[in-house]
């Protein structure tokens, strides 16, 4: 998971890097990801009514499709500390902006992660970004950003593809792992040096990161300042498009989306086709390696969700198996509780009325009232869920035929130490 | 808590026990509360859609408000067994019935509390209904019908008044401990001897239950058991009324209720609103004593979120903060951690928009950016939590004047270690 520089396929005209300011002991807090010119840009924000400062800033400096520059320090997540926090937020783009030789301080966005409610050592925060140059240099050091932007991950995320048409496209994430004092915060950022317009890739990547990164659960909180960004700057001369049209097929697909269905998509030409594949593999990935790595995790499961009346309730059937805490704990010791699965499929309040309509399947092994005591077929399946870190179950309903698919930690022993044992 | 008969305040005309049939290794598993002459009966179940088949027979049996007798049994919750598990569930009550000479199989209400999915010991359970009045005689052992009905619960959970007009209340309640392979559910069971009629009684339970025991969280799971009932055999000649206009008045009473506030219900009289007062009382004791024994818990915390813009906002925002993980490892960790509490406020999607306005209160401290950081401030509240087996947290939200409440149990390694080391 480690991707070292020579690995990746950085693409052309971003530069990278990540080093220690301060506001952590000793650990790399402060990243930057740069381009040489302008890009197209779209963001996701946390649905949270109380966002940091800084994802305030950011919705502000998205609006015009446009970006050239990230700045991320870990450590302070710059959320209810009062309006100093939000001009702090605010004059570190600005200074940026100027630092860097930037024409608007909106092609800067901003981005926070850690204690919340406390206040930000602004001196530090603004030596940062007025030293970017002299670290920066002429590095794509995307694993040193990678590592800067981490509060209890257990390694940095990244992952990397080159396509058949030489665009590259790179994202690097950190987790949802919580530890006290930090706050479960969810980042993600993408650069590609891909051609394509603000609006063809805002409709994009809002469509690729609700059927991914929007996918998974860790333990049901959600984060004061989850962020996606995509930087796209055109260096490769390859052109992307993604229409409406492309849009409705694209969200008609089952998820988990097989790739040889987004081939099959009529409104793409074939690199548009084999673009948006890569990018929601690679955010697949991110996704993936977000929930293996929840705090204390042991090892974690996918919720497919099949044969129900609607998306809608699919996704909300297989949130609610994904966020039972009774499903993750059976999970974690190997427990192939279809009881459990029962509750939590039960317990939302649009879900099939008819229980003798419902299969469950861990793995590829059935599970039902006939067989469901059977000592030998939960010894198997107890087995499976021992020797996977990817458990994998699958909950038909009967109802109709749309299908969803969300991934999730387990519940260990080490999640509560690590979040209830360190005190303020 | 663990109440003695002579301690208890027991209803005239019923008759209570438990004993082992079978269906556990050695405990008590099967319980019966009895009254001599048919009662008003009112009951509310799960919202689960895979109801056990005890709850709908339940609710069949309920329809016309009379009952005269329960039967519970633990170890096996006769849920996912289909078409044979409901006719079972049907005939304990009809072979019920027929043993103590009942005129209607509807007068009897069954409960079952286990595991999911595994087919109940058809001729165990018939064979206890067989034998009710050998074990039953003239007993009023409430004590032993409590420990019958449990599960995981670390003690009998039971409350017992008698009024000034010398009307008696006792309810008996399980917990929402949840242990593999027995399954969360919460019991609770009330017998009184006033005189009402079932439409009234009907009413008023509803209203009551919805603002106790309804107010609680373990961990967010929703059983396919649930169940609450009452019985009022009139055995005092005390009458007892509750009409609309009374449970208007009672539903706009700010949560948790104030017992003066009852007694100044316009629409009751002095007597009813001792009875209403006195029930309240009880179901709210029982409530605290579920979440006091949820699994592993070491202490439970009460949410009271004011100044919402009505009472559906502060139950969703209470409700928020009492499900979420990780202030339940906060408070197991005796961590003031307030922004936890920010970011569960946040993420209801109607919650308030203005954090400016927020207050935040730790029994009697008030926290927020100024002095959340303080060492001195949180020491003091740490301490604070260290030294209450009940804490109490308060969020005034700045956007009106409604009020709700909610009680949870805090999220330990042991709640992690029961459900998830004991394999199927």
């Amino acid at each position: 998971m480690n991707f070292r520089s020579e690995e990746l396929h950085i693409p052309r005209d971003f530069l990278a890097t990540g080093w220690h300011i301060g506001i952590k002991t000793a650990d790399l807090d402060f990243g930057v990801l740069h381009s040489r010119r302008a890009c197209s840009a779209a963001a996701v924000f946390t649905q949270n009514n109380f966002p940091g400062h800084p994802v305030v800033i950011g919705r502000e400096h998205i609006r015009d499709g446009r970006l050239q520059t990230i700045i991320v320090n870990s450590g302070n997540s710059n959320v209810a500390t009062g309006p100093a926090g939000l001009a702090l937020a605010r004059k570190t783009c600005a200074t940026t902006a100027e630092h860097l030789g930037l024409p608007d301080p909106s092609l800067v966005l901003p981005s926070s992660t850690g204690v919340i409610g406390r206040q930000m050592p602004g001196d530090v925060l603004l030596g940062a970004c007025n030293s970017i140059s002299e670290h920066l240099k002429d590095q794509a050091d995307f694993p040193a950003f990678a590592r800067a932007i981490c509060t209890t991950d257990a390694y940095p995320k990244l992952a990397s593809r080159e396509l058949s048409s030489g665009v590259r496209i790179t994202g690097v994430a950190k987790g949802a792992g919580m530890i006290e004092p930090d706050m479960a915060t969810m980042l993600a950022y993408f650069a590609s040096d891909a051609a394509i317009d603000p609006a063809n890739l805002d409709r994009l990547f809002r469509a690729v990161m609700d059927r991914s990164i929007n996918r998974i659960s860790v333990d049901g909180d959600t984060s004061t300042s989850d962020t996606a960004v995509i930087l796209a700057n055109g260096a490769s001369d390859v052109k992307v498009s993604f229409s409406p049209a492309a849009d409705a097929e694209f969200r008609a697909l089952a998820v988990p989306i097989d790739p040889a269905e987004i081939a099959k998509i009529a409104a793409l030409d074939a690199g548009s086709a084999e673009f948006v594949g890569v990018l929601y593999e690679i955010a697949l990935e991110l996704a993936k390696l977000i929930v293996a790595d929840g705090e204390g995790a042991r090892r974690y499961f996918e919720v497919r969700v099949s044969e129900a009346r609607d998306a809608g309730q699919a996704l909300r059937i297989a949130r609610s198996i994904a966020n039972s805490p009774l499903v993750k704990t059976a999970i974690h010791g190997a427990d192939p509780n279809w009881g459990r699965l029962v509750m939590a499929i039960g317990k939302v309040p649009d879900g099939p009325g008819d229980i003798s309509r419902l299969k469950i399947f861990f793995g590829e092994q059935a599970l039902h009232s006939e067989n469901g005591s059977d000592p030998e077929v939960l010894k198997t399946l107890s087995a499976y869920i021992q020797d996977h870190r990817e458990v994998k179950m699958h909950v038909a309903l009967g109802a109709g035929d749309a299908q969803e698919c969300v991934w999730a930690s387990d519940l260990s022993r080490e999640y509560v130490h690590l979040n209830s044992e360190y005190t303020t």
